[in-house]
């Protein structure tokens, strides 16, 4: 299964080019307004299309940091008299400076380790081999991840009805992934099996990825879709128009706790207090088991021009007054309903269920 | 007591001219970046005024409203040939007009009311004498107001302590009333007598009113500000920074439903799941004991371009999907930690409490 085997509202977002010279990407900031690709290729170009969210979600994400290591061995592969260990040298060291792009994604630092690893079990066996390793490796990341969304898209599909109305918050589907998405896979395989689901999503506020990506990807598959704003939650919830929150996530904590993109704790909090069930799709990649709670996951802070001025006529914010943008929060593990994986649907206590369905 | 007694941090947002010919408001659309001044003078005029938010927050539209009947009345005094009976007709004509540019806020239609009233009261006693009458209303109304904020502040300020962190949700200060505001008037009365309050502003989406208003105000009082996405009051409450809520109101129901800005309902949730006490700032004016509870409250749904397009550079949303734009949210009378009135503090029950207070 690869993307293009999908049609229609599948879009082909993080594409490794045959000759694994570089990457072609939908640059997801400007979207819904234009279709723009971009052809990455130098490490500095992987690194500012992860740093700025041109391309995002946790999965895309770790596709093309996979594929950004591919292509940096493929570069270092054709220099002239490099000796292995310079080689390793230097991909070690894109590798770290990728890894700094986005400290909260895990699955950066996983799929980029994954890809490293590759390299060294082929030590000794020339470069161009190495380097061949490492594009057979990012490739394997891709498929691997498109197999994944279809298996979270069928346990999702078995926790809801057709006619479902449905909340999300921010952008858990195809454009996060390399196929169905992980927090709207249900959605888009329900819609292929013949389901109505309505849908609100959240706008997003600061970045809008509500708004301008889930609500686009849902609409073109021909998906019910209403956008509102974030503080409009409590409302839809209260007025019985949703009956289920889908969510995905950023990382998983060994105990469950869960860091998603800021406000999903908020969305959590409402969901219990109206009684509706609050899921979680997590591809296990997510799950960092050497994270015990969500006290240790780190929180990046961004620019507090995205509050107050980037997508604005005119600033929003007077002039010196602070703003405060964490890009994440901490759901605990006690408001999740469930936790949706590839290989199972976990329930409390997570550090069981989790631990069990994972071996560790 | 009125606004220009105060100094510094106070606007003269809603002023009758000496004449009163005209009233003049601060257009609260384009703060922070400009302070453009209108002046209002025919029904028209007031009507665009409020229904376009140019002035807005309960008391300030309900002083607003008392100004416009008061200026129409004199107008029509001064038209050739007028009889008391036609005179009271056109009168009621404009009033109706006025008390639809925002079915939500009571405070609206009370205080035409009012300036109606005493127009009736002077029935007989011929139009120039009338219309006087209407002014002494309209100017009584909005000296009421600036005691009734001294005293709403005087009672909030008795519920925190200096160092404390607050959390606000739209904007309920001096912009919205005519003195010291209701829900943030604890915080300028406060500053006067040397507290340090550290306020977090929820940005309040779609029309930014939090952003734009509140942090505007607060910062021109030297108050510690930091603005927040709505979907980040989640995440402040969370760690441990936000020691109780204030929200304004713009009508509370007999039983204590509070009807205030989209996503009140949700700060108050959140504020009961993280133990942190949820206050209500209330001018007797905005409690209808006519509504029973706030499943009589309409709320009115305002256009999608507000949050598709109005403040954007670009559209934020897909064309062709839809988005819904609830103004106003009602939040359960069990979710408030208590009410703030002029008159005193009323806790739950609040159907008793409210009516003892108000002795209906």
């Amino acid at each position: 299964m690869n993307n293009t085997d999908k049609s229609g509202y599948i879009f082909d977002n993080v594409r490794l080019t045959e000759s694994g010279d570089s990457v072609i990407i939908i640059d997801q900031t400007k979207l819904p307004n234009e279709e723009v690709y971009l052809e990455l290729k130098s490490i500095d170009d992987f690194y500012h299309a992860i740093k700025t969210l041109q391309v995002r979600g946790a999965p895309a994400i770790g596709i093309c940091a996979g594929f950004a290591l591919a292509v940096e061995a493929k570069r270092l592969s054709l220099l002239p008299d490099l000796s292995e260990s310079d080689f390793f040298g230097k991909l070690h060291k894109a590798k770290c400076y990728l890894d700094s792009a986005r400290p909260t994604a895990v699955n950066l630092i996983h799929m980029s380790d994954r890809v490293e690893k590759a390299a060294f079990l082929c030590a000794g066996k020339g470069i161009s081999e190495i380097a061949e390793s490492c594009l057979r490796e990012s490739r394997l990341i891709q498929s691997e991840d498109a197999e994944m969304c279809f298996k979270i898209a069928e346990y999702g599909l078995s926790l809801v009805k057709s006619g479902d109305g449905i909340l999300t918050h921010c952008n858990a589907g195809p454009l996060a992934t390399s196929c169905y998405g992980t927090g709207l896979g249900a959605l888009f395989l329900g819609k292929e099996l013949g389901y109505e689901f309505h849908v609100y999503s959240d706008e997003m506020r600061p970045l809008m990825q509500g708004a301008r990506l889930t609500s686009y990807e849902l609409h073109r598959a021909g998906i019910d879709v209403t956008v509102i704003c974030d503080n409009m939650a409590s409302m839809v919830m209260k007025q019985g128009k949703i009956d289920a929150c889908f969510v995905g996530c950023d990382r998983v904590a060994a105990n469950g706790d869960t860091a998603n993109k800021v406000g999903t704790s908020g969305v959590a909090v409402l969901a219990r207090h109206y009684g509706i069930p609050f899921y979680v799709f997590c591809p296990s990649s997510t799950i960092d088991f050497e994270c015990s709670s969500g006290n240790d996951i780190v929180i990046e802070e961004r620019e507090e021009t995205e509050i107050s001025g980037l997508y604005f006529k005119k600033p929003v914010v007077p002039n010196g007054v602070k703003c405060y943008n964490p890009a994440f929060d901490v759901t605990d593990n006690g408001l999740i309903t469930a936790i949706i994986t590839e290989k199972g649907i976990c329930r409390l206590p997570y550090e069981k269920s989790l631990s069990n369905l994972f071996g560790k």
